[in-house]
């Protein structure tokens, strides 16, 4: 039994975390801090979790989340975790982070995407990237975990086996992703407008998204080689999900079948990673409030190009649910322990 | 003032082509038929439409339909319309297709990805493309238009001007296209039940929609060598609209303003095409019931890779709007008349 | 031809206005104003009118917009038109005030449900309540129409025929409407984000919503009694539209064949009402972007109650339609004029 | 430890039913059967429980069923059940009925409202209505429970602590009920289509329901007068919920408080109703996926109505959790087991 806080635990992510933690068996919730709504009933914000949990939210106490915590999550915006994240760690606590503090290993990449000094760059290269199905070892033994983020988790599943194979051309890929609405967070903004989303589908941050330099860095890790690639987020007129759409040509041509025992076996060790029959496609309603991610390939013949459609629920594995798996293999617990 | 009639009018296609004929100062609608729901009102089937019309839906009466009608719009599914557009023509009348049928210019093409055998080859090769964008004046002049699928029409749009210039390499065109529910037609079957489509999101016919061919043809055409694409269409949880993210590698490196610049030529005397400003991008909500293809562009300077993103609404520039603005044409109407 | 401005453009009663505005044959648009958004271009705003209107937002200027404009339309916040309203009206202009300002004849129900006082309580006796299929002859003579609530216009609709003819007993009126989203306007609350609307329903203002009043006082009139009501709106996870679902009691109990007559006899003069064949019931989806307010009606044989059951677009007849309707009653056009 | 099936486990009851028992601590799932699908992975057919379950649907084989069950489960459409709960119970087992077949107690008036014969009525008059919150002693003592409908659920919740304290005219009830689509069922019909129900909004069955026989005979037994109410029951553009606005006259004026406080008394011991602070209304978001029936209740102090708005899962404490509820009950476990 380990005791867990989650510091901006009021958002979106927040609440799946909270609704996760409370059915897990090796896990005691210490604290739950909100800045915004500090002394207010968690059920009071997030409604659906009434009769699930009877605390309120805490403004942060640093010493008494220390004290009280074995692991702390942190769930705040970007900027505003690094040095938490930092003087936990001396008080040797382990963490979970789920902003983008610590997911580039490169310190000026985090100055020019995320417009802020890093001021913890040692941190930053031992941070581990906690995409458990392909850094599992390295999570088990860290102390800091840098929670990915929603749509790196579906593209970069989507293509390691290839380019760990060295048999899809990396600089080649180009990811057309679509999220659901909650991706966005629990913002005031007028875009977000029931009447603005609804019966509505647009593209954003076109070529300039900043999970673009995250996926960047992991395929370039996993393919030892310079990755440049094409990545599109749409925003779509639902609540949950992601289904990432990612073309990439071959560096040499290979059959499907070929391509699709080598995915089977890539993840036959990854309890959350489906890989669907060929010829058919994930859909987003079957892994919302899952921590799967469902991958379905094809290659179209007419053009030598493999397209690999990946299926994550945004909050899920693309976030609270991954973070969980994190957690699990931190502390040796069963990977899907609380999860499935 | 022309009088027109709809061959199979109680579709959504049917639907939409009603209401704006209804509205069109130079037109009467003479007869509108369907063979599931002849003898009952159209209102009682398009109920939206109780209030702005009188008729019946009628069993086909080609004599009668003929006789009466100037024009016939023909909204069956495809295989059902060869022979109807040919006797129709053979009787002096013009004809708007807006099956697949006289889409396809080769008769084996045809074959492939129907399946069926096409009886009119030499009329195939007469049909002229109904996309006033680019053949405006082959519209002007034929008896027989077949009018583009919804697809085709969004990502042409988008591509033309490149390609027409020999700026952009059509054998990197990549188009993934996600689409309302209501692309699918008024059809009984699960896959489009509320609780099915609802908070879900998927491809579907990935690699082999039947639009590949269509817009290949014509992508063909317009650049002067043979071009293959990858296409991939989406299903997203609204009614109507489609969102088309295109990709291509440049032939030869050109500025994003040297190419912004030469859309909004290109489509100068296009009344429904509108070339967003530079980095911003449509929105489906803004084209939904009108006749515009709102288009943004974009140069992925990381990867040299062009971006555009095209908006349409599937039953009006895709469909009944674009067959209207044919019409316009087709008998020397202002282009727009019925549709701004 | 007549000149027309709308002061307070902006909102998505403004938009709606607006378009039905362009397409009135009748109609010139002087001025269209708006304090948050002067200087931009209306098409930057309300993006879905790019290609229809070419003009931008002003700040109000008064002495302008009299001078240029017969008629003027107000869609400001309640307490905001009040003495505009009695200055365009000094000037010898009409107006159609879309606020709350002008619907209540009561001062002190005004000050009681508004929270504010009103300054023109004289003005307030003269304005007419500007529901067409009831007060058309005082309509055709008003210089100032207070254009209806969205939900009064459908519930009174709904009853007024069996409280004319004194069939219905009042105060026995239960009004449980449901209202799209967009009734709440374009407004910055995170009631109202996406993530929290969809999949979600809710009443609100149980018991307390300023239509209240507003629906009293007219059916009182109607019935020459005093009523009082029973109403509660809820939030739809849809767009536009309102279903509103009215019980009530008989007074002395009549067949439905009755009633259905007296219904239709009612509204035989009015070409926005339709009383649906018996036992059949309005769908939203059939009256959204029209003028239309459908009424169905059964008589529930084993309570002896009466429901009855209304929809309207709210935008529309529930907003701008009415507004354009008023303006033809106004100026001796057809009454369907722009709005069919 | 006890082992379950359910016969007709195809269908949305039937897929929450499956993934609430699997993570019930106290449960075996023997076998799930459904003609339609027989031979067919579970996770094939219900995709998004895959990774949780790994069984295929058989045919039902009736004494396989019965040898291998402690209880049966059976969520077959009406009709269909009768016999086979009879059969089940002649084994000696315990079954919990999910369709109509045995929640009205009176022969004929199952007969009357379902157009069929029922061929067992003295087991008719032995079922226990399965509303824990009612009926806890009976459940946990009969061998076979009526589990009730989804509309029943709500409204009886929502008056039974006013009736069964004579303090509400239970003949003055209205009951308008407005719930999403699932509650129709995976069924093939063009009212269910997508775009048919998306942006819609519409009453059904008004007046002739098939729950209103049901909610009267539960109601009269609590009140131990004869009611008669009026429901009007409509389909939300939603996938889940039910909210239910109900309203009531007093017999004798009491106040809020009193009311308030009666209500939290009435259900002190019902781990699943949750009474709202007083003025405050439920959401049917924060029901969803849980068991929970939440009641929010006011005094319409300005025509002496009550009104009590009350929100479910319609397939949780509507159907499956509920069945799950009683199943807990009759075997003795703690009420909220696998429901928590």
């Amino acid at each position: 039994m380990i005791r867990v806080s989650i510091v901006g635990a009021s958002g979106y992510t927040g609440r799946e975390l909270i609704k996760i933690l409370l059915k897990h068996p090796k896990v005691k919730i210490a604290h739950l801090t909100s800045e915004t709504y500090k002394g207010k009933r968690i059920s009071a914000v997030h409604k659906r979790l009434a009769g699930f949990i009877d605390k309120s939210f805490e403004r942060l106490n640093f010493d008494k989340v220390a004290q009280d915590s074995d692991l702390i999550f942190i769930a705040l915006p970007h900027g505003k975790s690094q040095k938490l994240v930092a003087e936990f760690l001396k008080k040797g606590k382990k963490v979970i982070d789920l902003s983008a503090d610590y997911r580039l290993n490169d310190k000026s990449l985090y100055k020019r995407w995320y417009g802020v000094e890093h001021s913890y760059p040692r941190l930053l290269k031992k941070a581990v990237y906690g995409l458990p199905e392909i850094y599992k070892e390295e999570i088990e033994k860290s102390p800091l975990v840098a929670n990915p983020g929603c749509y790196p988790t579906g593209i970069i599943l989507g293509v390691a086996p290839l380019l760990a194979h060295g048999l899809g051309d990396g600089n080649s890929i180009i990811a057309d992703a679509k999220s659901g609405v909650s991706g966005a967070g629990r913002r005031l903004d007028i875009a977000y407008h029931f009447s603005e989303c609804h019966e509505n589908l647009t593209a954003y941050s076109v070529g300039k998204h900043r999970h673009i330099p995250e996926i960047e860095q992991e395929l370039s890790k996993i393919s030892k080689e310079k990755i440049t690639i094409s990545f599109t987020p749409h925003l779509v007129p639902m609540d949950r999900g992601i289904l990432s759409t990612i073309y990439l040509n071959f560096k040499r041509k290979v059959s499907l079948d070929k391509i699709w025992s080598l995915y089977r076996d890539y993840y036959r060790k990854a309890p959350f990673v489906r890989i669907l029959p060929k010829y058919t496609f994930p859909e987003v309603r079957d892994v919302v409030e899952t921590n799967f991610c469902e991958i379905g390939l094809t290659v179209d013949e007419r053009t030598n190009r493999i397209i690999i459609i990946t299926a994550i629920d945004n909050l899920v594995k693309g976030g609270s649910g991954q973070a969980v798996q994190n957690m699990n293999l931190m502390y040796g617990f069963r990977e899907t322990e609380g999860l499935l």
